[in-house]
């Protein structure tokens, strides 16, 4: 099967955590989704550079797996994110946002990517996700991250992106604001009405839930005791989610189910070291250990 | 098997919810308790309530499983409590609380409660959780909730208590509070190092996690859509939880886990409606079918 594509960020992040402190890290939501996905299936990522992005970075990047042949290399500076968490981890400060070369990324895709089969249109402007979804023939997984300033200032080119999404990837407040429901589980069932029949809110420490035409999934996050860097948590668990929902090429009940929980795995190793450290040395093996111990640890006998 | 007893409060709760309002309605940590427990396994009161306590309310209570005998009644008024809830149910505003009868109160075992199997300690002084123990001849449960204002001001007491206690219910920020470790597993594990080999985290609607030797298990809430008012909650988590556990003999593993999802059904049904109105018709049946409903909405198969 083509590989998985991805339309994202690449970013230098600067990010400082109760455990330290990393500066001009290789961050972006294409990079954690895609360094989290190729552990499943090959990655094509659809980004933008500038010409200052370290060689450094893309030897990093430079695996089995990674195609690189969509990366832009744009004059001018990378994109660059500068962020504090304190001591309660599910709270950051952003302290700079340069959207450099980003500004003015357009994604064009090589003609070997048109015929990808599943794509994540990653956190980006609805726009730039409408014009890859324009380029693509006919993929069977389309999948989506926003955030609440695309839900507010790009509504109604969200609404029409949402249309031809078949899996949403979105947390709590978002699916509130999308919404308008104060209850997240009809905020949830109201999403599918707007297109995407999978509908997985992200929930961070408390893990994730899907509604889907089913009814509702729930796994909890794998038990992290020494959360270092949540940076990339979201992206490295959609990475996992579509890494292995690619290789089982379906989105049925049990292939949504697991592939959550190994979406669950990969973004607990991702949160465990700075930026993509924690994802570079990871092993399918190690992931398949975590996706065991998340079905034993919710599992009990109802009689 | 001996009767489940509990000590606790009796109070006339006003509550407003975005979904309405009820004066004077039969409420407190005992009451929802009982009624929650009472599906499973008969409870023992004590407590206390002054003399303007309505007959219609004992009235209510008057049902085979629940033995008020040690139901004190004193001179002056009955503990009252106000609060409002906001959109965001998971935050309320206590309007009133008049502490009344319950500042005097000493709880005092009738002589057939004294050999009491398993016992509930709900968020009372922590001194008076300790009277309770001393009345008690070797139950094989004592269960105990509090609450941040006993883990701010009577610490010492409360320590002491925790050392007799097998299973401990409390939130993720009482849990913190207790250890000072900023994450809640950490915290958990912290505890269970004070004396209760049973740690479960109560989350609202994000469900329950337990520490027991064994290690954790997760388990979500019930996906409630109408969410009517959510006090009493925890305090009807409890009560199925230990229902369950008395009617099992046992705090092995799998009881723990059953229990939960035990006490996670009752609890669904407790917040579906205004105070214990949503228990007080509760059928086991009924139960059972959302204890089901949990081990279908959690299950995945990792490969």
């Amino acid at each position: 099967m083509s590989p998985i594509l991805v339309v994202g960020s690449v970013a230098l992040d600067t990010i400082q955590t109760p455990a330290g402190r990393r500066a001009d890290a290789l961050g972006g939501s294409a990079i954690y989704f895609s360094v989290a996905a190729h552990i499943y299936h090959p990655v094509r990522v659809v980004a933008v550079v500038g010409e200052d992005f370290p060689p450094v970075h893309r030897e990093i990047l430079n695996r089995p797996g990674i195609d690189l042949a969509g990366l832009q290399v744009a004059p001018g500076q990378t994109f660059r994110w500068e962020g504090v968490y304190g001591h309660d981890m599910n709270e950051r400060t952003t302290v700079v946002t340069e959207l450099n070369v980003f500004q003015q990324f357009h994604p064009v895709l090589p003609e070997n990517y048109r015929r990808s089969g599943a794509v994540f249109l990653a956190n980006i402007d609805p726009l730039l996700q409408e014009e890859v979804l324009d380029q693509l023939s006919d993929p069977w997984l389309v999948a989506l991250d926003t955030m609440n300033y695309w839900i507010n200032n790009r509504r109604q080119e969200l609404l029409r992106v949402l249309r031809r999404v078949n899996l949403f990837l979105l947390n709590d407040s978002e699916a509130r604001q999308l919404t308008g429901a104060e209850n997240v589980l009809k905020a949830a069932e109201g999403i599918r009405m707007m297109g995407p029949s999978v509908v997985v809110i992200k929930r961070g420490e408390y893990g994730a839930l899907a509604r889907t035409e089913h009814g509702w999934f729930s796994i909890p996050a794998y038990p992290v005791e020494a959360l270092v860097d949540p940076t990339g948590g979201g992206d490295s668990f959609a990475g996992g989610m579509l890494g292995s929902l690619a290789r089982q090429e379906s989105l049925d009940e049990n292939c949504v189910r697991r592939a959550m929980a190994h979406g669950t795995a990969v973004a607990s190793f991702a949160v465990e070291e700075f930026g993509v450290e924690g994802l570079m040395r990871l092993r399918e093996p190690d992931v398949r250990a975590r996706v065991r111990f998340l079905s034993q640890m919710t599992r009990f006998d109802p009689d």
